[in-house]
């Protein structure tokens, strides 16, 4: 197993800086007053390609020497981490390749060809996705970038919580969303080396709670076709993700699809910004454990905002 | 009739300092390539109370001395003016009566409650808002703050461009959604003082082009009842905005109810930002008229957030 450190994370912020916003951080008094923390939200919804995971794609993608990257890349992603990867090769002009559930969202689907990737639909589970895409490795001969089980793409991702830290001072705490643990991996990775006593949280739907009962028990718990409206927090935990959820993670704390729903909404309508279900999890999870959190400086990570217009999930 | 100066505007900005945000300006890659033009998207819809109006009524509360403020304000508005005053009196501790039609969505009541200011509804027409107005200022004794055709209104509403060209060098236009005309009224007393090369565009719903047909026949022509998605634009310019728009507009451009909805959802899907609808005008108007702007550096004045997330416009 091949652990990233925080020199690949220093590589990886040069490498990837000429792809990728800086992104702001936001506050919001009514929020402050209705959890009693301060939040610092850390805005990926307005990253390249709408989302955190350009950052870890980008770093995969511009890594890769002339050989590797003439063959191109191919993934299987539920949905960021197919546009991400697709606007990444793109910007270095090679082909890409993504394996999507057909049930992604449409404006994912829609953006990843405008990106110029290719799409090859599977069902929607981890056991057809995987299938599906071992046939596309063997066609294309692609270099895979895995969404998040992949040292290049973790230390990619940690360099959201390195911009963090140096915009906001003395954060008590970061909570991010947990899926598959790219994100809080890459979180833990820059914490645990240059602000050691920030806690972790990471947050998951009741519906996918399988980071949250792997914790608990000390091994992976991989579930295979979880429902929730935070279509990106579906997928498992993978031995790179795991060393570092079992080793760094405070707690993983969990909200229902209502409190998803309700987070969303308040996101949306207090502070104008268009985010995702799974990045309203975190602030589910705050307002629901309000004396975990409260009197803290919390960064709260908004991991995107890609989201279908058209079905909206309170409507 | 009162003009307001631009020594006005600094001193109402040093006035309001504590109480709005200097809001961000945001920029999208992908509207850029689209318009031709650089587009430098002022944020108001991240103001305090969601939209720039608070600017204009801050100058206007904190300005009072000690014994008209504690006679408290009063405003006719069913949208962004009335939150917009209520929220200032609550920051300076004073009475504050807004008069609404019962008609008028419950967010905005509650919005107004929250903030501490009491509604006298009325029947939604001119006469019955306008009777129930006398009363309200005969009962309280209250201080009439108008939505825009007020010199302090004027000049707080001018501390927005002010920001922008601080924020943003060499902006060869700024554009703004013209409604009654006081935050257009503000762009011209800033710009045309420190900006004096700077074209200055309104934007306005076909279905309400009043100000469009008042700038064409040189005189002020109001509509009775436009209807438009464009709820903050329905409005008839005064003496006092027709003063500004008269003299320092270069055009006003007009865009379609379907050209407006569009250049919304485009707004909320790329640059993932809830704005409403009367904001999307702006944009709607550059898409359709690009050799106006081609090559231009635009600010384009987002004026505000606060949308009814459970209608929206194209669903």
């Amino acid at each position: 197993m091949n652990i990233p450190n925080y020199n690949d994370v220093l590589v990886a912020h040069e490498r990837i800086k000429p792809y990728i916003h800086e992104t702001p951080v936001l506050t919001c008094s009514y929020l402050n007053d209705l959890t009693g923390a301060e939040l610092f939200f850390k805005c990926e919804n307005f990253q390249k390609a709408g989302a955190f995971k350009v950052r870890g794609a980008s770093n995969a993608v511009f890594g890769l020497d002339e050989s590797k990257a003439a063959r191109g890349v191919a993934t299987h992603s539920s949905g960021n981490h197919a546009l991400s990867l697709s606007y990444a090769a793109g910007r270095r002009g090679i082909p890409v390749t993504v394996v999507m559930p057909h049930t992604a969202p449409q404006a994912k689907k829609d953006a990843v060809i405008g990106y110029g990737g290719k799409i090859v639909e599977c069902e929607p589970s981890t056991s057809s996705r995987e299938a599906t895409f071992e046939k596309v490795l063997e066609q294309t001969g692609a270099e895979f970038v895995h969404p998040y089980n992949d040292p290049r793409v973790i230390a990619g991702q940690a360099t959201c919580a390195r911009e963090l830290v140096t915009q906001v001072e003395k954060l008590n705490a970061v909570i991010a969303p947990i899926g598959g643990g790219g994100m809080i991996s890459g979180t833990c990775l820059t914490l645990k080396n240059i602000a050691e006593n920030t806690e972790i949280f990471a947050a998951e739907p009741v519906n996918a709670d399988d980071a949250a009962r792997s914790l608990k028990a000390g091994y992976i718990i991989a579930d295979d076709a979880p429902q929730t409206v935070a279509d990106g927090l579906k997928v498992p935990l993978k031995e790179l993700t795991w060393h570092f959820v079992s080793r760094y993670v405070t707690d993983i704390l969990t909200a229902t699809e209502e409190e998803i729903i309700a987070a969303m909404k308040l996101t949306w309508q207090r502070m104008k910004i268009v985010i995702e279900p799974s990045c309203a999890v975190p602030l589910a999870t705050i307002l629901k454990n309000k004396p975990v959190f409260k009197g803290k400086r919390v960064g709260v990570i908004i991991t995107g905002g890609n989201v279908d217009l058209d079905t909206l999930p309170w409507l």
